[in-house]
């Protein structure tokens, strides 16, 4: 692993998120420009507008691209499953890292459909987290060692897309990491257990009682996951989860613009939130998750995710879908006719 | 035109409006038994799994297509423009369609991402419609040659597309059409004209008075359209919202599922649902426009739109960025693997 990609500690994990580079200014504001005089009415395009502006900000040039997408889905096993927090057994998060692998789930799909280049990253699956209503969930260690594994899979899916990907698509699958996330969000943004927690991939009113109780023991344990957003990751997070956050931090380096899938995606990057108010700028949530928790979530960080499908999948799925709409977006502007070359008449006024 | 594609009448448009089939029973429910197999907890693709479903169910096969999208934009003139309701001339109406055939417009990149083929059926626009505040907009034959115009559009549209289209986006373009669009709600669902009118692409306070003066002045002229849809499209409607419901009616027959654009689009496509309970269950609104009278109008149709982007361009621009997640809910439906094939365990339980 090339030397910057090392973090010594969770300390130098901090560093690396306050040296975050801001927006280009200048390929924001020439993006502003361009779009002032296309062929629509001013503001027309809605949505569409700011995204190609953001592309060109956090990219750093104008025009902006979203030719090259890259998907990475983080997978992780938690030690919390074994609390019956899932209506799937846990084997299942190795089985749907083959099912990646040979091309079989939807995130498979959607990539083939965007022409994207997608890349799992099981990260030590044979070993689960520790049990966090009794251990920290990861230990420093661990959590620096999966803080590491995003940073690299961003740079590894550099390599992989031609010239450097203009995109990126995170997502993760672990069984029993709703319930991980919704530690995640009780300790970064306060409330208990039972205002976090929601059926995930489908559990009954016992599941949802069993992973409840699970935040609450282990937030009960874990009292410094509320003082600090690194000791939450590393208490009541979990390797794909941390993986999350190291690759959105390294992406921001690389001047790649990410988009957030679900409700585990944005609990994880939310950690970059807490550290920095401008922490996850260069990001999109994707999707709003029907998981209720990821409504609450979004609330709090005030951000307005792109689409609402009722999706609940994560795997990146609501990412894939967002990044066709960027995609769009970053076309329309680049392509679309001037008034003036055109020869389209102005407001009458 | 052939012969059926001929209506001697608006009585003729009315009777094969009555004779559109209903959707494909059996077609709709192998894709629910396919979906139920597929590796993803039930219910986690949320919208998109219903997307594949009615795609199946109206275009009558297992699996279901959307390769090849067909995007029709019709635009017409409309006489109201000559009252001040539009920040444009309407002279950008013949402009705006000769950028589209160009290649200039941001319907054009759109497509270019798809893959689409776009048709652009510009309908006498050197004959606006009447001034409907004072007369008829359309008058019957005017009105049936605007139905079959759109009818013919979606059967140019089939043969010009290999082995027919398996999705139909349509959109418009008409300076002062957002007038015509709110005295069509106001005339299907009720309201006066400032309950319905808005900036459209950009009018001020005066010129929203004057667009609620002129709805408000067509309603009263015209008594007759609001007891009867095709009367409503006739006096206060547009050759482009005339063709855009004929082509809605078309595609139902021809088995092609349609994505409708923004307010104009829908205030056309409403007249479909007021002859007909199921009228519209063929389509999908593309997206909720930020034009104000589209959010009442949906919910005066009961329809839930698949995006919310703050779009108010026209031109079909929301239809496509929404045909785009019709494809990539079609292909995940039609391309992931299943929980036997790919060897994933289901629920615990």
């Amino acid at each position: 692993m090339p030397d910057d990609l090392q973090l010594a500690s969770l300390s130098a994990f901090r560093a690396r998120v306050a040296a975050m580079p801001g927006p280009d200014e200048a390929a924001a504001e020439q993006a502003r420009a361009h779009d002032a005089q296309l062929t629509k009415p001013a503001g027309a395009l809605g949505r569409l507008e700011s995204l190609a502006t953001w592309a060109a900000a956090w990219q750093g040039r104008h025009p902006p691209r979203a030719e090259r997408i890259q998907v990475v889905v983080f997978a992780g096993n938690h030690g919390v499953a074994a609390r019956g927090v899932s209506a799937y057994p846990a084997a299942v998060t190795a089985q749907m890292v083959a099912n990646f692998e040979a091309g079989g789930a939807a995130i498979n799909q959607l990539c083939g459909v965007l022409g994207a280049a997608l890349t799992v990253v099981p990260l030590d699956l044979d070993t689960p987290t520790e049990d966090m209503t009794e251990r920290p969930a990861l230990g420093e260690a661990d959590c620096v060692a999966a803080l590491e594994g995003g940073m690299a899979a961003v740079e590894a899916g550099m390599a992989a897309v031609d010239g450097g990907a203009d995109l990126l698509c995170l997502g993760e699958m672990g069984i029993g990491n709703t319930t991980a996330a919704a530690a995640m969000a009780a300790a970064l943004f306060g409330g208990d257990g039972a205002s976090w927690v929601g059926p995930g991939t489908g559990v009954d009113s016992n599941g949802l009682a069993r992973k409840a109780a699970a935040v609450d023991a282990a937030l009960a344990r874990h009292a410094e996951a509320r003082r600090d957003p690194l000791a939450a990751l590393s208490c009541v997070g979990g390797r794909e989860l941390a993986a999350i956050a190291g690759a959105v931090v390294q992406a921001r380096h690389r001047r790649v613009p990410v988009l957030l899938d679900g409700f585990a995606c944005t609990a994880a990057a939310a950690v970059i939130a807490k550290l920095r108010d401008d922490g996850l700028d260069h990001t999109q949530v994707a999707h709003r998750s029907a998981e209720p928790g990821h409504r609450r979530l979004l609330e709090a960080l005030s951000l307005d995710p792109l689409l609402d499908l009722g999706l609940r999948l994560g795997e990146a799925s609501g990412a894939a879908l967002a990044a066709a709409l960027v995609r769009m977006a970053v076309t329309a502007h680049n392509g679309m006719a001037t008034f003036e070359s055109a020869g389209v008449s102005g407001p009458a006024d």
